[in-house]
């Protein structure tokens, strides 16, 4: 068995979650929950990912893995490969920008959650939080611009989990507003299986 | 010719460097440097990655690519592919594990930076700054216990990166000290000559 060290609000443990799913591997995956703040480390993880950090993956071989991206992508290998990334050409460059992307949107929204729910309340720096808000408005209207539709690769993967992480902590940035496509993308995945059983509650 | 945005003090835009001077692609590549900060955000920039962080890339089709281990394979496939990233098996999920460890200690320094640096005095969280402290030490004891010998591939450019980015912001660190076996690996690496020509001054 593998062991993938999570927390289910984590986006990018979900990008795991999801592509373990698409690639009939989820049952070689034990879970591992584990609650992580930017100043509680846990120790038992930080043996595995020195940084930390979730998700880290175990492999058969008890071999670490980390971050997001290379266990996806390890996942996809030990699938086959060229199933969840494409193995070569625009369309992977393509996939891999749009991951890119996503997770930058994720990472930002993350940095607005420290500074407004765990950094204390005198401590807080509004300029910083505007730059975190406006790094996740221009990956949103960027996102909007894109033509989304084709195959449910990491690039897709990474997009459904950072909205669905956004809509979950930020309910009133109600990203669909002035965002028609990507809404409408958007309500095409949300009842995919690997998407709707991965959501945070 | 390709263009990358880039700042000469930024660990992840180095590593976009070091990659192609290694691949005989320098040529081909405009250097448009530009400065950021966490809450100066750049415009020109950020209409290529609405993220606005760099390195970013445009290829020679003016598509852009983000973020670093994006181009830097990018790069590498341009260049024939498999040379600094290994195409398959275990070298693979090596030299990426070793990225992803050696960017998240550049990430956790650069975190330690705009706290110290770039927050005003009045709101800074010694909690927060001891977190990123610590990630950073426990990845350099990692990178330490790690038999890092072997061929120069992103993994080792990565921690190279690293390294020189923590040496260049934290000198107080002494990351050496009590690290033997990092250090002298480092030392054997460091009169290569893209790396220094790339160092920060």
């Amino acid at each position: 068995m593998m062991k993938l060290y999570l927390n289910p609000a984590s986006p990018f443990a979900r990008k795991v979650r999801i592509s373990a799913l698409e690639l009939a591997l989820a049952e070689r995956i034990e879970l591992i929950e584990v609650s992580l703040s930017p100043v509680q480390p846990h120790h038992g993880l930080r043996s595995h990912n020195p940084l930390g950090k979730i998700p880290a993956l175990l492999t058969e071989a008890n071999e670490a893995l980390y971050d997001s991206p290379v266990i996806c992508e390890y996942l996809d290998a030990l699938a086959g490969g060229d199933r969840l990334w494409p193995a070569a050409g625009a369309a992977r460059w393509r996939a891999l920008r749009r991951q890119a992307l996503a997770d930058g949107l994720a990472e930002a929204a993350i940095l607005m959650r420290y500074e407004l729910v765990i950094r204390p309340e005198a401590l807080r720096w509004s300029e910083w939080l505007d730059d975190q808000r406006l790094k996740v408005r221009t990956a949103l209207d960027a996102l909007e611009a894109e033509p989304l539709d084709g195959p449910f690769d990491i690039g897709a993967i990474s997009i459904v989990c950072a909205l669905e992480y956004l809509e979950f902590r930020f309910p009133e940035e109600r990203w669909r507003e002035g965002r028609p496509q990507l809404a409408a993308w958007h309500e095409r995945l949300r009842r995919r299986p690997s998407v709707a059983s991965t959501r945070p509650a």
